[in-house]
């Protein structure tokens, strides 16, 4: 990649062997073509990143065709020459009129370069799932195409995706240091006061700036800065509303290189917290460290969650919500794969190059503890993402 | 509005008016029920802002029932409680196990509900181009749901929203008055050789922390920063490679506050620019001056943008993208309400409360000038929601 975190962001042969992958599985489920709407999908084929999804575009995936088709619209283009491998012939870009229009459907646009470009389209495949491929778009091209099969194709990539290459992972490990960067100067800056939108900006000043050997860039959720009573909503966003003393701070986000994520969570006590919540902090940090210490090639995710609730419960509690979920590129509206997830119902087998955020939380009341990990599954057990110590902070 | 930013975004009667108006609408459409699945929609029924809709959520009007009825995901309730007025009877959360599982779907959780809380089940409303709509949800439902009668809703929300109350307006101000600030701060900190990370982070640093007076939350859509040779790419990504000399700076980004936009573009430009730019930035100038100009009540969209090409048209230039388009609540990946546009076959006529970002840019090659304007629709002609001067910057 090139050292100033711009360019086609792997080599050749790098989306060649994915393509392999992916056309592989393609044969397998009897499909000629595969439209690919989902934007980390099309990024994991072809490297093209910008942010442009919020219209119509779709990637083509045809056995007989030697690389993906981007169709998107026109003003993008450009970026796809600068930022993938692909050949001018593999860029079909619409013009303007079928943007958000109640006159021009970018579908039929789509299925005139199918037509066109396809040597065979007797069973397409399409991720039926993915935010980006509506309920319109999928009717809209049931009845454009009659002779057609269709065949589900949901998180057919997103599961080839979950085995990280190296090149992938060395990506992966420059997000975790800009994630400890952040987490280090949120501690810093935290104090009682303080209103909570002047401490998320310094976050998100270190996440834009990165560190001094490489920037990052937007990550596909938003930072979750929660204090005080507010500590128990695990979605909501912050105010202007002013930091209390004796509270917690709960911070979860995640530093973004090249759209890959390595998100961390720690909790900041501002203040002396009371024994109770010592106890809550404590099991949390027994119930990950015994989790971990499972992590290694072979293992199901279900026997993790378990060795977490197992934990756990030695200290009276339990958690509803799965313990976390694998981890790698990510676009609006979300980091996670939508794959594997360590909870007890998932027998996912790890496998090294895999990624997972694991993490754990617990509530008391109104007050909650998270302190989670990032970690690579290696092929003696795993590799931490980042490497700000496990422990509830007291400033 | 609470001070600080927080609380229930607007009063009862403001989200009974709305409601209503959603109602009437579905009596047109003779349809009893209506399933909500677009974020902006689901606030601007119920003041819901958590960042959960990348795990399965819900928002079923009925013709009968007094208020919405929320579905979504258990850990997400407590906020529902905070953030609405919604009564206990209407939230309705669903437990961890149906979370991105290949065992449970949300969508049979869904049907139960309905089923309980819908008096009559007999057509039902979908927003089909929603994101958050998947072609997957659809189609179980189709299949769930037999003998109902699916109509569709797509974008019934967006058209009511388009023409903004009072108390919208004034959110949309303070919004207004962050992305003033957010620009001045970035031509502040622009300068040849630092890195584009560092002057995104900077950008990003103020649109958080807001004024002094309110502070700012993450708008829908990420900043866009292009300088030098990229300033072509409209959706391109930030990256780490140092800011030229006698380059342009395009800086494309919105203040948000309580999920309302006010976006603003401006072109910096590092150096001495060639007679050629500042030709190319004086018709910029004059044409949206002159479509500016002809913003009042009964103007159609397609006019205005006929103003902006018949100016630029008489400097050699034309653009084919569009103008621009109606704004207010967003939720990622788009600022957008996805309902008008400045073009010319958009003959949607302007109203009072009305709201538009209207972006005219031109390029020669790879050189771009970018100089927007934000503005709501008056009785007599229009407001703007940002006051920083329109002209290319020189520094």
């Amino acid at each position: 990649m090139s050292p100033t975190g711009d360019g086609i962001p792997f080599e050749k042969p790098e989306f060649s062997r994915r393509l392999t992958l992916v056309k592989k599985e393609m044969e397998r489920r009897e499909m000629d073509t595969l439209l690919i709407s989902e934007p980390s999908n099309i990024y994991y084929l072809t490297g093209y990143e910008a942010y442009s999804y919020y219209v119509f575009q779709m990637l083509v995936v045809h056995r007989d065709l030697d690389e993906p088709v981007w169709i998107g619209r026109f003003m993008d283009a450009v970026s796809v020459r600068r930022m993938t491998h692909l050949s001018e012939k593999a860029i079909r870009p619409y013009m303007d009129e079928y943007v958000q229009s109640s006159e021009r459907d970018p579908v039929d646009f789509l299925v005139g370069q199918l037509r066109e470009i396809c040597p065979t389209l007797k069973a397409i495949g399409t991720e039926t799932g993915s935010f980006y491929y509506t309920a319109m778009t999928h009717t809209k091209l049931l009845g454009s195409l009659p002779n057609v099969r269709f065949v589900d194709a949901e998180l057919l990539i997103n599961w080839i995706r979950i085995c990280k290459s190296p090149a992938e992972l060395a990506i992966m490990r420059e997000a975790g240091k800009i994630s400890n960067a952040m987490i280090s100067d949120a501690i810093e800056a935290a104090k009682p006061g303080m209103r909570e939108c002047d401490l998320a900006s310094v976050i998100y000043q270190r996440m834009i700036a990165g560190t001094s050997e490489f920037g990052g860039v937007l990550p596909s959720s938003p930072t979750y800065l929660l204090t005080g009573s507010r500590s128990g909503e695990p979605h909501a966003p912050w105010s202007d509303r002013l930091i209390g003393r004796n509270v917690p701070v709960n911070v979860e986000t995640s530093g973004c290189r090249r759209r890959y994520h390595a998100p961390i969570s720690r909790t900041i006590f501002l203040g002396s917290p009371p024994d109770s919540y010592l106890r809550l902090s404590n099991a949390v940090v027994e119930g990950i460290e015994a989790a971990l210490a499972e992590v290694k090639p072979g293992v199901t995710c279900a026997v993790i969650e378990r060795t977490w609730q197992a934990t756990i419960a030695r200290h009276g509690f339990q958690k509803e919500a799965r313990l976390g979920y694998s981890i790698g590129i990510g676009f609006s509206p979300t980091w996670g794969e939508r794959t594997a997830s360590l909870r007890s119902s998932d027998l996912t087998v790890l496998e090294p190059g895999m990624a997972f955020h694991m993490m754990p939380g617990l509530w008391l009341g109104e007050n909650g503890v998270t302190i989670t990990q990032s970690f690579i599954v290696t092929e003696t057990g795993r590799e931490d993402l980042t490497t700000f110590p496990r422990q509830l902070i007291i400033k």
